[in-house]
C-alpha cells in the first residue's frame, strides 16, 4: 500500500524510450500491493500498469512470473499482459529497479464477496490451473510446508504478544502438518495468493486475475484451500457454508479434485491457513505499533485455523462426496 | 501517500447512485496526497478521481474549496472541475466521510522541473491569482504567521533531535517575522501549496493545477514565495537563479508585483520558508522512525530560510526591479 519508488521524468523518458507507447498523459502512484511500486499509465497507446520490484521479489523469478501472465493470457485467462519493448522482454530497468509494463484492466474488486462472487472466483481458479497445465517453466513454493518452520523461529520469541499461548498453538499445529502433509498430489501452476482483492469484476463477471508474484509450481488442491479461505469466512470469523458450497462446487465443475485429493482438503486448509497467520504474525511482529500502515491481523488465520481443527469432515466445508 | 478508507461495494453504489456516471469500469486507490483517501475511478462516463476528506480537512471548509475549483474551472484554469450530483451538490458522503468527485486531470508532475517548467508554474500561479480575483467567498489561511508560534511550540522541546540549537534559530526568525511581516499587501486567494507534485504537464505546457485544500485568502505575493521556494532550489540546496528568473519574470508578465510587494519579498520568502520547515518538523516528530512511510525532512527548508536571510537583495532571487 505504497510507492517506494518514485520515477523521475528522466528514468520514465529512458524506460519508454524501448516502447511504442505514443505520448505519456497520466502517471499516478496505486496505493495496492505491498510488495512492489505500481503507477497507473496512461499512454496514446493504451491503459498500462508499470511495476518496479522492489527487493522482496527475487529478480531471478521475474521471467517465470512474466512469462507465466503471457502463458495465461495466451489461453484465454484475463490476467495482465505482459508488454515487450522494441528488444522483445518484458523487462526492463527504472531507477535500478527491474521494471515491467503490464496492460491495465477494467473491474473492481469485491470488498463484501457475495456467494456469487465465491462461486465465481472458484470457477476462476479452476480455470486458472488448466490453463497452467502446459506451461513450461516452474519454481518451487517460497512460502510452502518447508519455510513455515523458519517462519515459526522468528515470530516465536514474541509471539505471546499477540495472543498468550500462541507458540504452543502453532508449534503443536506445525508438528501435526509435517506429519500428515500429503505429499503426491496433482501438481501445477498455482497462483498461492487469490484473495479477493486480487479478482476483478465487471457485474457478476470475473474481468481480470491479478497479481502472479506468488505464483510457484505445488500441489493444485492446496491453491484451492488458500482461495477457501480467503473468501467464504466472514468478517466474525464464522465460516459461510452456502459460499464454501459455491465455491467448491464452481472449481469442481472445471476441475474435479480425485478422491485423494479431498480426502487430504482438511488437512491442506489448515495449513493454508497456518501460513498466512505465520507471514502475518513476523510483519505484524516487525512493523511498529504506531506505523501509518496497519500489518493485517494474524488472528484472522489464527482463527480460521481453528475452524479446520475442529471440523470432522471435508462436509462441513462445502466439499460434498 | 495512502487510502486511509476502505470504500466497500454497498457504500460506493449508495454514494454513486446520485450520480448519472454509467457502470463503474475501475476504481484504485491512489498513492498520493497525505491529507485524504483518493481513488481513480472510471465510469462508462469518463475518468474522475474520488476523493474521500479525512479528519484533518475540516468539513465546513469543503463548499469553499470545491466552489473554488468550479470558479477557476469556468475562468479557464484547468482544474479538477467537480461533479454535481442529482440534487446539485458536489458534497455528498461515503463511509460517514465527506466524499466528493472531481473530473480527472491528464498530465505529469515534473519530479525535477526544468527552467521551463518553472516559467510555465509561475506563469499558472499568476492566471490563477487573476481568476480568482472575482470569487466571492473567503477562508482565513489557518496555516498563516498565527499558526507559526503554536506549530513552534508543539515541536520546539524536541526539536534538537532534527539539528542541534534549531530552536534557538527557530525562536529567532520567528521573532524577526513577526515584527516585519507585511500587512497591506494585495490580497487574493491563493494556492498556497503550488508545489511541483501539484501541477500537471503535458510536453512543456502545464495541463492541469490540483491540489486546493490549502487555497485560502491572503497576500498573493505570498503565495509566490511559496511557489519560488518549492519550484527553484536545487536537490542539493542551492538557488537556481535562472529558475528563479524564469518563475518570476513569467509570473509578472501576467501580473506585476507593485514596488511594495516587490520590496518585501524576501521577508515573504523567509515566511514561506518557514512555515513549510515548522510543518515537516512537526509531522518529522510525530512519525515513528522505523515507519514505513517517512515525513519530508525539514532540513530542506531550514536551508532555504538561511538561503533567503543571508540575501541582500531581492535580485539574488531573480526578482528584477
Amino acid at each position: 500500500m505504497a510507492v517506494y519508488t518514485e520515477v523521475s521524468d528522466a528514468d520514465l523518458a529512458r524506460f519508454l524510450a524501448d516502447y511504442d507507447l505514443g505520448r505519456v498523459l497520466a502517471l499516478k502512484g496505486i496505493a495496492e500491493g505491498v510488495e512492489n511500486s505500481n503507477y497507473f499509465l496512461h499512454a496514446e497507446r493504451g491503459y498500462f500498469i508499470l511495476t518496479l520490484y522492489e527487493k522482496r521479489v527475487d529478480e531471478k523469478d521475474l521471467p517465470f512470473f512474466l512469462a507465466l501472465m503471457e502463458h495465461l493470457a495466451a489461453r484465454g485467462v484475463n490476467c495482465p499482459h505482459p508488454v515487450k519493448n522494441k528488444h522483445g522482454s518484458a523487462l526492463g530497468r527504472i531507477a535500478d529497479r527491474p521494471a515491467a509494463l503490464v496492460t491495465f484492466l477494467e473491474g473492481m474488486w469485491r470488498r463484501n464477496p457475495s456467494v456469487r462472487s465465491c462461486a465465481a472466483a472458484g470457477g476462476a481458479l479452476g480455470a486458472l490451473h488448466c490453463a497452467g497445465a502446459d506451461f513450461p517453466l516452474s519454481r518451487d513454493n517460497s512460502m510452502g510446508l518447508e519455510s513455515w518452520r523458519s517462519l515459526f523461529e522468528e515470530a516465536r520469541p514474541r509471539s505471546g504478544e499477540l495472543q498468550p499461548g500462541l507458540a504452543d498453538e502453532i508449534a503443536k499445529e506445525l508438528a501435526f502438518l509435517n506429519a500428515n502433509w500429503p505429499q503426491h498430489l496433482p501438481r501445477g501452476i498455482i497462483h498461492a495468493d487469490l484473495f479477493p482483492d486480487n479478482v476483478l469484476f465487471l457485474d457478476d463477471q470475473v474481468s481480470g486475475l491479478i497479481d502472479f508474484y506468488f505464483a510457484c509450481t505445488d500441489q493444485l488442491a492446496y491453491d484451492l484451500a488458500i482461495c477457501l479461505n480467503a473468501w467464504c469466512f466472514e468478517p466474525d470469523g464464522s465460516y459461510n457454508l452456502t459460499k464454501g458450497l459455491a465455491l467448491l462446487g464452481a472449481y469442481e465443475r472445471i476441475r474435479k479434485m480425485s478422491a485423494v485429493e479431498a480426502e487430504a482438503f482438511l488437512i491442506l486448509a489448515r495449513g493454508a491457513a497456518l501460513r498466512f497467520a505465520l507471514t502475518r504474525l513476523v510483519d505484524w511482529l516487525n512493523v511498529p505499533a504506531n506505523a501509518l500502515v496497519h500489518p493485517k491481523d494474524p488472528r484472522e488465520y489464527i482463527k480460521k485455523l481453528r475452524f479446520h481443527q475442529q471440523a470432522k469432515s471435508i462436509r462441513e466445508l462445502g466439499l460434498l462426496r
